[in-house]
C-alpha cells in the first residue's frame, strides 16, 4: 500500500436548527445536541474521522458565539490539537471551507462535514472517503451521494454518470430540491443520490476553483485570514474583510461549476436529523412504536416521539404525537406535521421571548 | 320578616385533588388553585357565604399543613374573624364538621360547604339556603339536591318525596355512585338529585344526631376539641383524641340514618370541576372551541384545554387534547378521558418525586 497523504477534517458548525425547536435555539443550535445519542451530534462527527493514523485533528469553522462551546466539546471528545476558526458573521459555505482551506498547506487533504448530520454506518463512510481519495489527489472535488431511501423533497439530488473508478462516478449534474414527483421519477431512475453536504478535495484544488468561479471572494477571504487574530486555537478572521466576501453554498460556488466532480455513491445510515419526525424515525422504538428520552411516563401510548429536557412529561391514552419539553417551551404536535415547527417560529418571531433565543445571532448554513 | 337567625358558613377544605394533577398537589390542592375565575376555589367560597347581613365569618376546618394558606386566602378575600381549626389527621367529613359544631353554641346555624366546587349561580344558592332555614330551625338537617345535568356516574344522588315547604322535599333516600344505566334512569324518573355535599343544620342537632348514631365520634371530637390548644384564630383540636374517632362521611353517619332530612332541589350551575374535562367544559373557549390559560401558542388547534403555570406552550394541528403544564410536569392526554389522570398517580405512587407531592399527608376528604 503506497503512502497516503493524512486528510484533516474540517467540520462546519452553523445553521441554527430552528426545525427541532424547543430543544434547539441560538445558543444551542442542534450539533451541541443529544438527539440519537449521549454523545452530541457535534461529537458524533468528529469521532467518524479520529483515526490518528489517517485524520489530522479537525478544523472546525465556527460562530464566535460557540467558541467555548467548541472547545468542551473536543475537550470531552479526547481531541487535542484542534483548530478554530471563528467566523465574525455567516457568509454561507463557500467562504467557510475557504477560511479552512486558507489555513493549511494546498497539498493538504480537506474532508469538509456538516456537524448536525448522523451517519450509523461509519465503516461505509470511511470507505467511501477512501474510495475518493486517489481522484482528489489527481485533483477532483468529491461529494458524497447519499442513497436515497425515500422520494424526500428536503434534500438537493446528485445525478451520476460513469465510474471513473471503482466506486466513484462523474456528475452528471446537482439539482435543487424537487417536488415530490420529480423526486419519485429520481429514485426510480436509480442515478441520483441526495446531496449531503460532505465533501472531500485538497485546499489548493478548492481555491483554485473558487478563483476561477469566485475570485472576489477567495479574495476577501484571504484578506481576512492574512489579517487574522489568532489566539491560542482560535483564528479570529478580520471582519471587513470577510464581510466583504459574496456569500455562497459550495454547491452554488463551486460544485455545479467546476470540470473534475465526482461523486461518490454510499449507503451509510445518513440523516440530517432535520425534524422531530426524522428522529422519532431514528430513534429505537418501544414495542408500541414510542421513542422516550428524559423522564417520561407514558401510558397507553402508542407511536409517539416524547422528549423532556425539563418537567416530568405523563402522556394517556395518546398516538402519534410528538412532544418535546423543556424547561421553559414545550411543544406539541401531531407526528408527519413537523415541518410545520416553523409556522411557531414565525408566529414567535414577532413576541420578543427567551424561549425563542433563534434570531439573535446568523450563523453560517449550508 | 320575622328576624332571622345568622349562619356560621363552615368551608371544609380538604381532598387531595388528585384529578387535578399536576397542578393540584398535596401542598397545594384544587381549592386553592384558580381555576374557573381570578380568584381560588376556596376564596369563591368564601365570597359565597359573605353578606354581613346574613352570615357570620367562616370556621375553615383544614390540613395543619395549610394554616398559612388558609389565613392568606381569608385576608385576600377580606375576611377578619374567621377561625381555623385544623385537624391532626383526617378522619372525613363527620367528625370535620363536629368539631366546628362543637365551636358554636347549639342554635348557630352552619352552612357546610366543600372549598372546591363553582357554583356559577350565587343568587339561586342563597335562595335555596333562604327556603331551608325555616325547617332547620325546627330541627331539620337539610342538604342540598343539584339538579343533574347529565347521567354522572361520579357522583352519590338524592331521591326527593313529598315537599314539605316550598322548594323543599323529605328525602327519601342517598344512593351510592351509580351505574350508567341506573344514573339515566334517575334523570329519567325526575325525583333525583346529584349529592353536591352541601348541608344546613343547626350545631344542637347535628350532635344530636351524631350522638345517636355514632356516640363514639361525637365522644372523641369533643374531648379532642376540650383539650384543644387555641392560638388566636387557629384551634388545634388534641391528635390522641381525635385520633380515637371513628372515619366517617355525613353522609353515612348521618344524613342517611337521620329521621328529619329534607333536601332542596337547585339548580345554580353547579360543578365539582372534578377532571380536566370538567374545566374545559366550564371554560370560555374561543371560537375553535378551545380554552387556553397562561402562554400558550395555538397553530391549527381545536377542541383542546392548554393550560401553562409554567413554561411556555406551542401546540399545532392537533384536537381534543388535554395539555396541562406546570414548572416540573407536563400532562397529555385527550378530551374526555381525564378521569386517567389517577392511572399517572398510581404509577407514580412506587416512584418517590416531587412531581407527585400526593401522599406526604392525608387531608380529610368527603
Amino acid at each position: 500500500m503506497t503512502e497516503r497523504r493524512r486528510i484533516t477534517p474540517v467540520i462546519l458548525s452553523g445553521g441554527s436548527g430552528t426545525r427541532l425547536w424547543p430543544l434547539s435555539r441560538t445558543s444551542t443550535p442542534k450539533q451541541f445536541l443529544s438527539l440519537t445519542a449521549e454523545s452530541t451530534m457535534f461529537q458524533l462527527t468528529v469521532d467518524r474521522a479520529r483515526d490518528p493514523a489517517r485524520f489530522d485533528p479537525p478544523i472546525v469553522v465556527s460562530n464566535t458565539a460557540h467558541a467555548d462551546l467548541i472547545e468542551d466539546q473536543l475537550k470531552k471528545a479526547g481531541i487535542e490539537g484542534g483548530q478554530l476558526i471563528l467566523e465574525p458573521m455567516g457568509r454561507n459555505t463557500a467562504p467557510a471551507i475557504a477560511l479552512a482551506a486558507l489555513a493549511v498547506d494546498p497539498e493538504t487533504i480537506l474532508l469538509v462535514m456538516p456537524s448536525d448530520h448522523v451517519i450509523a454506518n461509519v465503516a461505509a463512510f470511511r470507505d467511501a472517503v477512501e474510495r475518493a481519495t486517489p481522484l482528489v489527489e489527481r485533483g477532483w472535488l468529491a461529494t458524497f451521494g447519499i442513497t436515497p431511501s425515500a422520494p424526500e423533497t428536503g434534500y438537493g439530488y446528485i445525478q451520476r454518470s460513469t465510474a471513473i473508478a471503482p466506486g466513484v462516478h462523474r456528475v452528471t449534474r446537482f439539482v435543487e430540491k424537487p417536488d415530490l414527483a420529480t423526486a419519485t421519477d429520481y429514485l426510480a431512475q436509480g442515478d441520483y443520490s441526495w446531496n449531503g453536504g460532505i465533501f472531500l478535495f485538497t485546499a489548493g484544488t478548492y481555491l483554485d476553483a473558487l478563483r476561477e468561479f469566485q475570485p472576489e471572494m477567495v479574495e476577501a477571504v484571504k484578506r481576512s485570514m492574512d489579517a487574522s487574530y489568532v489566539d491560542g486555537a482560535r483564528t479570529y478572521p478580520d471582519t471587513a474583510a470577510f464581510a466583504a466576501s459574496p456569500s455562497d453554498s459550495i454547491d452554488y460556488a463551486v460544485m455545479e461549476k467546476a470540470a473534475k466532480v465526482a461523486v461518490v455513491p454510499v449507503d451509510m445510515g445518513w440523516s440530517d436529523v432535520g425534524s422531530w419526525d426524522a428522529l422519532h424515525a431514528l430513534a429505537t422504538h418501544d414495542a408500541l412504536g414510542n421513542a422516550f428520552q428524559g423522564e417520561v411516563h407514558a401510558i397507553d401510548t402508542r407511536n409517539c416521539l416524547v422528549r423532556s429536557d425539563g418537567p416530568m412529561v405523563a402522556t394517556i391514552g395518546v398516538s402519534n404525537l410528538i412532544v418535546i419539553a423543556t424547561d421553559d417551551a414545550v411543544l406539541i404536535m401531531p407526528r408527519g406535521e413537523s415541518q410545520s415547527v416553523k409556522k411557531v417560529i414565525d408566529k414567535l418571531k414577532g413576541i420578543s421571548h427567551a424561549t425563542l433565543d433563534l434570531f439573535s445571532r446568523r450563523t453560517v448554513g449550508r
